[in-house]
């Protein structure tokens, strides 16, 4: 139901006050009332289900708490924000909610210290029904990282390497809010998006929102572990895992071909994490895979559609 | 576990970077980072679920939707502040997703339209559980109203009519947004805090924050008419129900004596509410009853005790 409900919601709103960036990026933006200095406020939500989006039977709930924290983060990362503070909602089963909501906190309060993040207020419900959490995360930017700033010949690079993520990185991913920090210190980042649907889908998403196309070098992209790991038992191959797989949180974001030469000469410390560059955005839409030699062909992306929407 | 879980939390977040007001107040403050004249920015959260909350079988899904922007609308009224966006996020029970969503949003765009909200932001998400709503409400404030400001010789007073809304009342409430805004105009309120829970229990919370007690005047409070009509079926007084029953979502707040003398040459009109003076804030803790030509006599507050903890 995403999309057309988002289509829908898009049209309803027109009558409503609106902010400088609202429903369909990775998080809203929003001015300032005062005096700011070009400062907006960001804020995003997203919220995880027991059965949907984890399973508290094999996942410790530490770890699940840990995670609603650190996708919202990365949704903040995305926008070239820094976090600030977050609101925690948790809808908890009837039976064992004190020590349900205990062992989640214990996760919330280690990635919220980890990344220096306020725990501002939040709600807490009991009911019959699985364990969800819900959680607000706000911020400030300036000049913020949108999915629609991307032009023609600006550079298409990757954080980290993509794939594998169930094997275990889903659960402690590592959301790229200091190197989103570092790197706006280096290069103006044109568009941005982070991989929580698999690699291919949210960067045609980014292409689709600035209404362009890439030509992907599909050997440079960065392939994990992991999904080699998997690829032994899965029957697909280690690029196809990091094609399509979701929940890698590593960032897709484009700069100009002078920004890209200057970040690359930049060590993995000095950003954090690794970068790759693995295309070019051209203006004919859709993903291109470059063969040697020889023409472009089109490629489709691949990933999981959900029945949530970002913000 | 409402209280037990708060101390926990209040303990745990001690490390964690702090916000103007966390835990424990209609809503959360945070400053906000550039030169801001004393602007703040003020942020809840409140969630509402099928079964426990609110009943899906005979309440219109359209006005749950309002319902739950207007509940968020309160807690921000009753930091004085000002609403600006909503980010609002749905758990859908899977069988008819799609045309619940859509009956829900009716009520949220209408209360998003009413008061001059934005609509920022979301989630969405199916599961095997029943429909949950949870909204995070951002504003801006000046000065905000703590529940934590109230002094020995104030007066205490209290909008509208108190009692009996689950008649009907607590579905459309009136979230007392723009008499804030007016109220700011006229004096300068110490305390303030929307009944949500039952007058007694949430003015007991506010003098409980602020470490004072409160002499009332019980033939003042504002009976409500509905609560004069359950009154007939319920074995209560009228004044029992306007002492304890919740969701009124009106405000307590309290002023300086000569505040209070000026904002009650005010017509309703001008405030868009009646106001009535019901008690004065001293020093010894607890709710005292005044006895006209005797001593005071101790009263207890009552009210809806809940899973839930406000932002």
């Amino acid at each position: 139901m995403e999309q057309s409900f988002l289509a829908y919601l898009r049209g309803r709103t027109r009558s409503l006050p609106a902010v400088a960036v609202g429903i369909g990026d990775d998080a809203a933006v929003m001015d300032l009332p005062a005096g700011d200095a070009g400062i907006q406020q960001v804020a995003c939500t997203d919220q995880i289900i027991d059965g949907v989006d984890f399973d508290s039977q094999s996942q410790p709930l530490a770890s699940i708490g840990y995670k609603s924290i650190a996708i919202n983060l990365s949704d903040i990362a995305a926008m070239g924000a820094a976090p600030t503070a977050a609101l925690v909602t948790l809808a908890l089963p009837a039976d064992n909610a004190t020590e349900i909501a205990g062992e989640v906190y214990e996760g919330i309060l280690e990635a919220c210290g980890q990344f220096g993040i306020a725990i501002a207020g939040g709600d807490l419900s009991t009911y019959d029904g699985p364990l969800a959490i819900s959680v607000c995360l706000l911020g400030t930017v300036t000049d913020p990282w949108l999915r629609s700033g991307a032009a023609e010949g600006d550079v298409i690079f990757v954080t980290g390497s993509l794939g594998g993520s169930l094997l275990g990185r889903h659960l402690r991913p590592t959301p790229r809010v200091e190197f989103a920090k570092r790197l706006r210190q280096h290069a103006q980042v044109h568009a941005a998006i982070d991989v929580s649907d698999g690699f291919s889908l949210d960067l045609d998403r980014l292409l689709a929102a600035s209404r362009v196309g890439a030509e992907l070098d599909l050997e440079c992209i960065p392939i994990s572990d992991a999904a080699v790991k998997m690829s032994a038992d899965s029957g697909r191959t280690p690029l196809q895992h990091a094609w399509s797989d979701g929940e890698d949180f590593e960032l897709i974001f484009t700069v100009s071909e002078s920004d890209a030469a200057s970040i690359e000469k930049l060590s993995a410390d000095e950003l954090t994490v690794e970068i790759t560059r693995v295309g070019t955005v051209v203006g004919r839409t859709g993903l291109w895979k470059r063969i040697t030699g020889s023409k472009l062909e089109r490629v489709f992306p691949q990933g999981y559609v959900h029945g949530e929407t970002d913000a």
